[in-house]
């Protein structure tokens, strides 16, 4: 970086998102096996370097505890040796996975003799911004490379030591495939400048990916004139029909709510038939479970220890142990409820009758919709995608949990042997 | 609409809107048979309408000539008895199409017994912004409506009376199929405050396809809060190897960029490698053929009724019967031309020699890539998809020719008999 450009963040991110340019022409057709090498080289040179990236790491927190931060932020920027540990294999899955690239989605032949094949290759240059989470640098920025992307990655100025202590391994990773350097930049300052200046780099940075709090998404859609590839709320209904089986709906309503109350995943609303036979030990086993509850006035009716919900909470993602409740008139109803309320992301019904079930399936649009099974399961990881970069929830390009191939796009290949058009 | 809507654009549009996702819950999940039904119904009330819309295309274009348009624009707003023929054969062809809502994507099961689906669904909320043409009310909106969305179409006030009249077909069609009204909604005035409110209303518009000039693509991409499938330049190439058969490049060099120069599939450069036997008698073809060209020097010396050409020519699309010429140093000289003056669209290679074909057809970053084949087949009937929205030259969701498939998204369908996440 030149003096100029670091005082100048619109040069800083043109210049960086220049050399990913370049880098991205050669990783587009870099053989799966070099992309590989360097995460796993990436992954050896993390566990190399464990006690440098701690250090780094304990400087960021000293000066995230004097800064006052929370704990939650604190929690989420520190790292232990098993947190360290835990992004090298990560890196070693990602290097893992079959490549998207060069896959043929489909191919014909025209009448004219003209043979079509549509060719899975890179979205290109794929910009991250994130927050306070240093295992982003490694888990987004390989995810992004191994999909054959140019990755610009800017972080939170909290967690800028041990980003880049993290980065410089990749670094290392790289070199010793022989691949680009600019494959994966760390951009450089922590003026919030050059956030706007990415936002704002169309033509040089083709995708950006926001991972982080709903502020920081709504602020990139807000700001973007670049693509952006956003997860918004998890606003996650869980809806038990009368047709439910009861034991099957108290363990997957504790599950869906309870078994992590923090990720995006989680049911923040249940939904429950008024034909439903017995509601009332779901209740009491989520509020023994530790779980608040703001219902209907029948719902507090049902559980005494349930207050009463405000017209807020049913649009409210809390990520929390706190759950609202509402009794609904059936499938129909419940599909009302959450197409009012709900953020498209993942809703599920419990139910034994097939016909009911397959109607929600079909009907309600969210990026991923279950059936006897927690809205939990809503993770890259559990659908066997390998990694996840997020679960988007836009209906343009990608839906549900994003991977490698969403961070791809597709070219059409013509062949011909001389064809001219009438 | 309410006299109050009509004064308040943003309130007639969230009306639209609100009407739109209602008629949406309807179409994604509507038969295959009724949405064709309603566009074969259409296809017949305008050949039985065929005096009215004609009158009400004559009230258009008298008022356009009244205020001077272009030639050019008044042939655009023009309808004949052939153009209307042509926009009912068009509906009927749409009609027989696939359907790819409800198509399964892939499927997997987990090791857990989860049984995972990616299954095809419409967008939802399709805005078409367009302009002098009226053929587009009923091409356009087929299409959306075809893949399971409703439809908010803003035409050119040009072609206010002859869009209502073919709006009108369409309605009736609807109608006879059984399907809501609001599915292909037409925006009532020709207030432009009526196009700013379609490009803010995220939320109730899921994607806008703008379908004109290239003022109208930047100026919908530059304003949009709603996610965009834009269709820019076409500034496409076409190399002539050194290994080219000689007749076969000239050939697909008329082709390319005089079978129809107004086409955004037409080629606007050409570049023939220095090692290539004879290039005179492909300069002269296109002269002969009444196409101007603009050369390097060492074209001009080739061809001495060449003109200089300059900077701004490398980055035009004339779409017109003017053509770029330069000489390069082979596939990788032409790769570096395309890939700093293309625009991503549709570049081509006329060789014999397998290897520079494949390295050219991989890396070149083209949503089409075309080997001894004209760039003119750039169109989603060329391709077998039946008809296209238009040729989205952005990386993100549906590159090339969009059609159906590009008009739907997916949905993860997870079916357990009771699963919980650990």
């Amino acid at each position: 970086m030149t003096d100029e450009a670091a005082r100048d963040p619109a040069a800083l991110i043109a210049t960086m998102g220049q050399h990913a340019r370049a880098a991205a022409t050669v990783l587009a057709t870099a053989p799966t096996h070099a992309k590989a090498a360097a995460l796993n080289a990436a992954a050896t040179a993390m566990r190399d370097d464990r006690a440098q990236i701690l250090a780094a790491n304990r400087d960021d927190v000293a000066r995230a505890q004097a800064a006052q931060l929370s704990g939650a932020m604190l929690d989420r920027l520190t790292l232990t040796p098993a947190r360290i540990e835990g992004v090298a294999t990560g890196l070693e899955a990602v290097a893992a996975l079959p490549d998207p690239v060069g896959t043929i989605i489909d191919r014909s032949e025209r009448p004219n003799g003209l043979r079509l094949s549509r060719v899975r290759v890179p979205l290109g240059v794929v910009g991250i911004i994130y927050e306070s989470r240093p295992n982003v640098t490694a888990d987004a920025g390989a995810l992004a490379m191994m999909a054959g992307n140019a990755v610009i990655l800017r972080g939170g100025s909290e967690a800028s030591a041990s980003n880049r202590a993290l980065h410089a391994c990749l670094l290392r990773g790289l070199e010793a495939a022989g691949l680009p350097a600019a494959a994966i930049q760390l951009v450089p300052t922590t003026d919030r400048a050059a956030v706007g200046a990415m936002l704002a780099a169309a033509g040089l940075i083709d995708i950006i990916i926001p991972r982080g709090g709903k502020g920081l998404v709504e602020r990139v859609q807000a700001d973007a004139r670049v693509p952006v590839l956003a997860h918004l709320d998890g606003i996650n209904h869980l809806y038990v029909d009368r047709a439910a089986d009861p034991e099957m709906a108290r363990a997957i309503a504790l599950n869906a709510k309870l078994r992590r109350t923090g990720v995006c995943g989680a049911t923040e609303t249940l939904l429950i038939d008024r034909a439903f036979a017995n509601p009332r030990p779901i209740l009491s086993a989520l509020i023994d479970g530790g779980c608040a509850l703001r219902g209907t006035p029948d719902v507090c009716a049902l559980e005494p220890r349930a207050v009463p919900a405000t017209a807020e909470d049913w649009g409210t993602e809390y990520l929390d142990a706190i759950l609202s409740v509402a009794l609904v008139d059936g499938v129909e109803d419940a599909m009302r409820h959450i197409a009012a309320h709900g953020s498209h992301h993942t809703d599920a019904i419990v139910t034994e009758d097939a016909a009911t079930a397959e109607r929600f399936l079909a009907e309600v649009d969210s990026a991923i919709v279950a059936w006897n099974a927690s809205t939990q399961f809503a993770d890259g990881g559990e659908f066997g995608l390998g990694a996840e970069i997020g679960i988007a929830t836009g209906r343009l390009h990608a839906r549900g949990p994003v991977a490698l191939e969403g961070l791809t796009t597709y070219k059409w290949q013509v062949r011909g042997n001389g064809q001219t058009r009438a």
